[in-house]
């Protein structure tokens, strides 16, 4: 059981309003770069895993298998697995077993969702039907309002400011534009970040992840192959997981997920690390509070003290622990089954050294965060090059 | 990677028309007895895997994080899986991978599904976008239509009768009344079967499997945990999966699943058996076609004699290689993620010898074999007590 999982390519689609692809059509453009990447064909590859969140984005059931098909890996074994926003890194967790598990040698991971052509408002409905569709959602709340609930507790108890929520959108957006697949390339100001349209209060448009199309793609190989295929595998260390309550009235806090505390412990437990090692993050900014709680559960400062760390610029490049070098879900988008995929193909480009303007010089252990909806699951992964 | 994973505990809801329940009480209504039977409580297990198939039947989506909530798993590791009628087997071997792969050492693995409260016709139209939305869905087919093709192939390819066709339902039938949980148990004649409404010919409606709700549940641990918890653990030796085009006018041949024959190989390979050591089977019988091509492509007979297999009895307890004495899809029901783990359900109870009047006398080895869609993807598991 000694064998390590290594990451050996990366693909990712350009986020955004997408238009001219479907959902098939956009896992392609991430697969074939991936490929490259790996300077394979799918050939090589023995099975997949595909993260596709839900059916009614693309109006499409098992669009697994639709993509799977496409994309050149028929008579392959593959299955579609899905945890809400979380779905892309549940799928880097199921291949990690399947390959340490010794059912294949290599699997390649593929995140995809069309989440544009609904329309904002149904796109926002159906996510909310993510939400308990008996004691939650028949009542009227939506994403932006249940962490809403959040940024007020977190104001409330330990005094985050309004400012503090919208340097976390400046942060995300100055990094976006240095990332060519980012949905939204352009810089805001702190003054805008604040005054822009309320969604939620708390919580406004800048405050908010942006609604996207998108796909990303990731290949793992069991030790043996990744050397033998690849120079400079980046390799998954730890693999943390744990759940919360449907409902968020149900849970003890509003100020921090319990289950990004208890999938990080494990995760570093199982790297051996701790948040200290940490060279660089990518972590799930759905909304800015997020990447404040995130701050915080996942150790990178005390509890309460978030808001502090944006502030002190602990979270950008030169800071303490540099997080969403890739703009995030703030400015890069987050359609929802590539998120999680496209968070370890940020984190594999840093630990090689390949991020260009955006690199976290010599980092050399990454830690990647994924929530699904507010909080129902949690994937921590640490990666190690 | 010498550890055996085993079934350690099992239970099943009543598969039928319930009114009565939510999908996350039918999901509970499978996990209670399966924790009773294995003699511990969630405390006890590591993490799970929840089946289910599509986000519209139930009108709720991330409904694996619903149901893992509501059977008291709140904390602990969870994704769903999803491989259409195949979500069930697929939820099997992301739970055996993650157990073989020491991330867990006991996994619970719930399917369920709730299909009836949107009403047939929605139903079937919910299943056919399964198919490819782009290419066939829009032209009107729906499963019915795809598995008449398969029928009408194997009838004029090789003199598959009517008769055959509907001698696959009266066994099933005949066996699904001595199952509790099934959701149809009355007995079939074969005058009735063959002269019943024609829904897309060749197939009539004693053809055609139920839409059903329901959910069952199986606890698999490794073999330490197994041996300590277990006095008759049934082991999971084998695991074969394929898939294959997402359109069926894309496929080599309408008589066979290659996705079925790929996935058998390897799982009896991995076991180390032949067709010929299996001694209970539960196959894919969406469509009573489906279950005479499974004779022929798991190797119970030769090709184009599935029909001659199903006439002679061999299918029957007391024939050379049983098949679905739990009714089947035909007779107990296909709640679509629950299918797949209710078939390890069954071949557990047939190798313990606890299946009563439909026992399989001393069964000890055993298969089940679960298809998606129209063979878009299959799971073969081989089981030995």
């Amino acid at each position: 059981m000694t064998q390590k999982i290594g990451v050996i390519g990366i693909g990712h689609a350009k986020f955004g309003k997408r238009k001219d692809a479907t959902i098939r059509e956009l896992a392609h453009e991430a697969v074939k770069p991936a490929l490259e990447d790996a300077g394979i064909t799918t050939t090589d590859i023995d099975a997949a895993v595909i993260g596709v969140a839900g059916d009614e984005f693309a109006a499409q059931g098992s669009s697994g298998a639709l993509i799977h098909d496409y994309i050149g890996m028929k008579n392959k074994p593959m299955f579609r697995v899905e945890a809400a926003c979380a779905t892309g890194s549940a799928g880097i967790r199921a291949a990690w077993s399947l390959i340490k598990a010794g059912l294949a040698e290599t699997v390649l991971v593929v995140g995809a969702e069309t989440m544009t052509q609904v329309g904002s408002p149904k796109a926002t409905e159906l996510m909310a039907k993510a939400g308990d569709t008996r004691w939650e959602y028949p009542f009227g709340i939506t994403f932006p309002g249940f962490y809403a609930l959040m940024a007020t507790a977190h104001m409330h108890e330990y005094g985050t400011t309004r400012e503090q929520l919208s340097m976390v959108s400046v942060k995300n957006h100055k990094y976006g534009v240095l990332n060519p697949y980012a949905h939204l390339q352009r810089e805001v100001s702190l003054e805008e970040a604040v005054k822009s349209l309320t969604i939620c209060h708390p919580l406004n448009l800048y405050d908010c992840c942006l609604i996207s199309d998108g796909a990303a793609a990731v290949i793992l190989a069991n030790e043996e192959k990744a050397k033998k295929l690849c120079d400079t595998p980046v390799w998954i260390t730890g693999l943390g997981s744990a759940s919360d309550t449907m409902m968020i009235s149900e849970r003890q806090t509003l100020t921090s997920l319990t289950a990004t505390r208890l999938a990080a412990e494990k995760a570093y437990r199982m790297a051996r690390v701790s948040p200290d090692d940490i060279d660089v993050a990518v972590v799930h900014d759905c909304f800015t509070i997020a990447e404040i709680m995130a701050y915080e559960d996942l150790g990178f400062c005390k509890k309460g003290e978030g808001g502090k760390f944006i502030e002190e610029g602990q979270s950008y490049i030169g800071g303490e622990r540099p997080v969403n070098m890739d703009g995030g879900l703030k400015a890069k988008g987050h359609p929802l089954g590539a998120t999680g995929v496209s968070m370890t193909v940020e984190i594999t480009r840093q630990l090689r050294g390949e991020a260009n303007k955006r690199q976290v010089s010599g980092a050399e252990i990454g830690l990647s965060h994924n929530v699904g909806e507010t909080g129902q699951y949690c994937f921590v992964h640490i990666y190690a090059r």
